[in-house]
């Protein structure tokens, strides 16, 4: 059924170039579609608030691997990461529909352990799972989550808000989940070497917690509500610091840079990237999967952000035809790269609203 | 990681009980939440009017066969039945997401085949396409659809409100996307035995396209707006007439009867289920996928709905204890039963909200 004519492959485009390929000329028809395809979710108005709807596949093989992921993480984990970007828009979560396709090679008993922590992330998080549907499937596991929830109209942050002068905030340590995985998957290589072995995951809680059972910030979002903040622009942090960046500065039309310096890793993290062989700062600009918040704030807010807990001031936007820069603790200007799906294609996690 | 106690298999509970199993214990906990898991849609409340939302996975090799589905008829049918879900609720639908996994296999012009058809029934039915996620997948391609509308709260017609002495009707004929499904499935068969064969096509255009391309009611949904009708309980015929009138009656707490002389069957539909050796009511009663709405209403509303287009009144509800009986043409009574996904499990179609 494939055009004989013309191939061009997937990895050609990359998934953003194919998701603009196919959506870029959508014209919104209705009133209540307020804003499409591009951000971390779709914009609804269907009343006094507007509602937004995010939706993400969850593929066994390419997002997780069931060798080292418990099913509970896995349930808590696919609610985290929609939620994740309904927090992106400064907006709250309420409900969630989860839909499956799995093989019976999962029994009941499992299928159960998943919902589990479904429930649980929902429960924390406050949402109601609403509906889904399961079915089965020839392989493997695919988990798909949309996640809807409100944001008063005046408060809805968008990846295009932002403008030179606005301070660059980032609401956690990077880099910790994209090494979770690489310990995950090291462990797994020894195990299948030598099954004998037992695998060595002591003194690496937190960094394996950080990809295995990754939180999403809904307390960030209430801070800004109750402290009348209102992000410029703002965006999670799935595909990396630096990818994200720049889907900012290209909504917006402007320019950033990052201080090298004021990137926020945590210890373990910046201690197992040496023990990797790699640079604590490259993770942390590329690794992804950290779901921390990147988010521009009017200078004006400068002083109530200082006092928000777990915010990081990482850089500032620019103009334009300034670029996106790195500016490093050596004083060096380097610019920076968008590396996060196509470079880590092994990291296998690709994501848009 | 699944439990090494109790292994139940996923076949033993059966796709309604394995979502009723999951999700009993569901307490709702957000205001904008009314409706959850257990309708054709879920309902929030965000607005003067209704949101609801619902969510589909269609799975290569289970709902599907690359082998007799051209991309562009997949991704038109992908979006048509989460738009019958939302019609389901006498709702109108607005928008949709559409998310997909897919193997390298697929090449961008494959993939741009699929979005033709997914913009085509987006023209149609007038909604917006306004996010999704695109990733890859070890095998084959997953679709799953999220589909949202709206409807004014005094208009929601859930599956729930059926009451004794309602009429039963259904919108169109019955049967012919299941023989469909079966003519490709034996061309398919053919073809594998003998590569050379030309498939035999000709003069069952309407059967096979109402496997390969439904659509959706929503004329019916405009007839009902204009005419000021409200079903008092509507299903869309995904699963099957008898067992989508099993939900009917379970959530509405109520009997049924079917007169066989009244199921709609089409002339190419009679024709080719004798032609399989099958009986032409058992394919309207258990075939499924004709996505036509099964609807009650008032019996004071019976005048509006004799002049309605493509309307066939089939039956009456009756109380729970009466059961849920089909009327033979013969003049007896026999008891009906839920066969949908159970029974005709290579049917491969199996869908809940």
């Amino acid at each position: 059924m494939e055009s004989k004519e013309k191939r061009t492959d997937v990895n050609e485009l990359g998934e953003f170039g194919l998701i603009d390929h196919l959506t870029k000329e959508i014209v919104l028809m209705n009133p209540s579609s307020v804003k499409g395809v591009g951000d971390d979710a779709a914009v609804l108005d269907y009343g006094d608030k507007y509602t937004v709807v995010s939706t993400d596949l969850l593929v066994e093989g390419i997002h997780f691997d069931m060798m080292y992921t418990p099913l509970k993480h896995l349930g808590y984990k696919s609610i985290v990461v929609n939620l994740s970007d309904i927090y992106a828009m400064n907006a709250k979560p309420k409900q969630v529909t989860v839909s499956m396709a799995l093989t019976n090679r999962y029994s009941v008993e499992a299928i159960e352990e998943l919902y589990e922590g479904i429930h649980l992330a929902c429960k924390k998080y406050g949402v109601d799972l609403v509906g889904g549907d399961t079915t089965s499937s020839p392989q493997g596991l695919t988990i798909s989550v949309t996640a809807i929830g409100e944001v008063d109209k005046d408060k809805i942050s968008l990846r295009s808000g932002a403008k030179p002068g606005d301070i660059l905030c980032v609401t956690g340590d990077l880099g910790a989940a994209y090494l979770g995985l690489q310990i995950l998957e090291r462990e797994k290589r020894l195990y299948l070497e030598n099954p004998g072995i037992q695998p060595d995951l002591e003194k690496q809680d937190y960094i394996i917690g950080r990809q295995l059972k990754p939180e999403a910030r809904g307390e960030s979002i209430d801070y800004f509500e109750k402290n009348k903040i209102v992000p410029t622009a703002m965006i999670d942090v799935s595909d990396g610091l630096a990818s994200d960046l720049f889907h900012i500065c290209k909504q917006s039309n402007v320019g950033a840079f990052i201080e090298e310096g004021k990137i926020p890793i945590h210890p373990d993290t910046e201690k197992k990237a040496l023990e990797f062989n790699m640079d604590p700062i490259t993770t942390a600009l590329h690794g992804g999967e950290d779901y921390e918040l990147l988010f521009a704030i009017d200078e004006k807010d400068l002083e109530k952000v200082r006092y928000m807990p777990f915010v990081f001031i990482i850089g500032e936007v620019i103009q334009k035809s300034d670029g996106i820069k790195l500016h490093t603790t050596g004083g060096n200007i380097h610019d920076l790269k968008a590396q996060g799906w196509k470079h880590f294609e092994e990291k296998k996690e690709n994501r848009e609203n």
